[in-house]
């Protein structure tokens, strides 16, 4: 496997465009369309809040149903969720609109939205942008940036990554864009990511080989501990580059798999360091736990705590903070039997052992968590499953950006 | 039932102290000792936590034993949390020594910790300290604000609170005082409370009074859905009211479970509206929801959303985060049926109805959101239970009290 430059226009037969049209800002992208020349399997996960935005629902009953589709059009200035049986009619002119123009049936085209809950879209402008979008879709990397900045809301930057690796003898590529960066929880893939593919591979595999991702990948990042209304995340498969269609559990398919992984962990990692307002990646890894779904909520217990998230942000080795959270994360497991250490392979020091601290350096453990990625490691000692959770610190500049987000 | 003044005093036979001890800090009170003139019926809720501070596991198993205490001493600079053999060696040294000093049993001696986890006490300074409380311990008022005042950590005042009311033909009185205010969340009483009342009951009834009583009190409140380690409730009856035992439901359980239930409300309330950085009380209120349950469960969703806290500090009618939070909560409803009020009895206005935001005036959502109490009432359309949280909004106090807090 091989990183390359670029994200959703990596893979061939993938194009897509960026552009200002005015949702809710002036002076800024706030339209992105990734088009394929040739119709995608398309597989996707979805928000499990109850709450769920009009393109939620549109997305997951053209993934869940015909399963293919060939075109996606995102705007990041409003939500339409909370919108009512006019935000599903919004969803369907959108998808219309583009249809008519790149001359694709309706129901190929998804749909995506994040911004402001409650306000209803301005039509008018969202068939200008699409007016706009089309002609200046092509499949340069250029064009993937220009997406995958016209999805941000609050990031600081936009979020792309590809891989290429050899599939029956051809080259395969794996690309994608994300945006966070706020109402972000571990609960499905968390707010917008796509992945585009020219794998040649059955439909089946490609749910399963996303359904199997997603929880060690989006699943296990959190910002702020909120669920969007909006949490979207989808896979298109063109099947372009031409190796004959995987259809079995072979090396292929873990040659995609691995890819995928490699893509999405590389998307939530980008997105948990971009959280709102966070001046640092707090990455957090439960090594030796009894199974691996108590490894998981272990590992976002912590990385969810806001008074670690305020310490981290502080450079304060308030390890009792972290104690703390893995107690009551629900899991049972004996204090005075688990260690704790403080940074990565480049230099780990030993924080708590036999249930209380050892004689650490502070100074050397407040260094550790000055680093732009604060590693946790915290050893259970119960058996041997493991995960990892990534989180970011809690800053004055989240309160500042949330306190009075929609003015 | 009447509202007096006081707290851990007020009823007959109590005396209370306050007093500067060094555990920490220095110039300011952080021991606080109680005592009753005759032994106690003791009942009590711990953290859920599977961290659990040493004082809790000395306090949880004198509750759960023999049930009986007649003296509590806290400090409020080390939790002697994470702390090991030693941390359980420093409880039965501090109940000795009060013990002695008392001349009661050391196991009829509770003991409390509130403050940094990880640290060892230093016993010398725990011992000076029962050594200057027991001569101050007093039934006065001014005893009792000085215990108050003593427990307290990041609390910017005190909380105490007192009610009287007849039972039996006689005077019964209830108080109690509790402190915050950070790593406060719903799962057990939170912190530190503690109440006295001169309540003649049967143990049997104090325990069930109690346990009925937390779950719609102090677990409904939350500052920032982190379970502490030392959360400890205790609630102490000397019968020297008068009233003959009561052992059976009959009308004067009700009166003490009423007046129970008036002293947890007060001082949940106060923790929450007192929360680390808080400049408001947040108040959710669930009504018509299926199941009592689902109403807490919904309700302490809300309040603990970071978004809402943060939109609530920016007095900013972003509602859709308060759906969004609903929506996360693990309860499942329909969008479309439900509705959401802003405000209270004084004037509430509809903002939410049919799956869409109604016609409401911002100006008027604004005034709201900026009072000191700001309430919010989500009505489920489903059936007839309700519930309600208390949290506080999130702010850069809350940042800056717990990005350097061991400093």
């Amino acid at each position: 496997m091989k990183i390359i430059e670029g994200g959703v226009t990596a893979a061939k037969g993938f194009k897509a465009a960026g552009t200002e049209a005015a949702i809710k800002y002036q002076n800024r992208k706030d339209m992105a369309m990734i088009y394929s020349e040739v119709p995608c399997k398309a597989a996707g996960t979805f928000t499990t809040n109850v709450v769920k935005a009009a393109p939620v629902i549109w997305d997951r009953d053209i993934v869940r149903g015909k399963g293919t589709a060939q075109a996606v059009v995102v705007n990041s200035g409003i939500a339409n969720a909370c919108t009512g049986d006019e935000g599903m009619a919004y969803c369907r002119e959108t998808a219309e609109t583009a249809g008519k123009i790149l001359n694709i049936p309706y129901d190929s085209v998804l749909v995506g939205s994040t911004g402001v809950i409650g306000m209803q879209l301005k039509m008018d402008r969202i068939k200008a942008g699409i007016e706009k979008l089309v002609p200046a879709l092509d499949d340069s990397l250029q064009a993937g940036t220009e997406a995958a900045e016209a999805i941000m809301t609050t990031d600081t930057h936009s979020k792309q990554v590809a891989v290429s690796f050899e599939a029956g003898g051809k080259t395969v590529t794996v690309g994608g864009m994300a945006k966070g960066s706020g109402m972000i929880h571990p609960n499905m893939c968390t707010m917008l990511a796509y992945v585009t593919t020219d794998m040649n591979i059955s439909a089946e595999l490609l749910r399963e080989a996303v359904s199997g991702d997603i929880p060690d990948t989006f699943n296990m990042i959190s910002v702020d501990g909120d669920t969007s209304t909006n949490d979207t995340f989808l896979c298109l498969a063109n099947g372009m580059a031409g190796n004959p269609e995987v259809t079995e559990k072979n090396e292929d398919y873990e040659a995609f798999r691995k890819a995928l992984n490699y893509v999405n962990t590389t998307l939530a990692k980008a997105m948990a360091g971009d959280g709102e307002g966070a001046t640092a990646l707090f990455e957090v890894e439960v090594i030796n736990a009894d199974t691996k779904e108590h490894a998981r909520i272990l590992a976002k217990s912590v990385i969810t705590s806001s008074l670690t998230k305020a310490a981290i942000y502080g450079h304060d080795a308030n390890w009792g903070r972290i104690l703390c959270a893995l107690g009551y994360s629900g899991v049972t497991f004996d204090p005075d039997h688990i260690e704790l250490w403080f940074g990565s392979d480049a230099g780990r020091i030993l924080i708590f052992k036999n249930g209380k601290a050892v004689d650490y350096s502070e100074e050397e453990a407040t260094k550790i968590l000055s680093e732009k990625t604060v590693h946790v490691t915290a050893d259970m000692k119960m058996g041997d499953a493991s995960a990892t959770a990534w989180g970011c610190d809690l800053t004055y500049d989240y309160i500042k950006i949330n306190a009075d987000y929609r003015s």
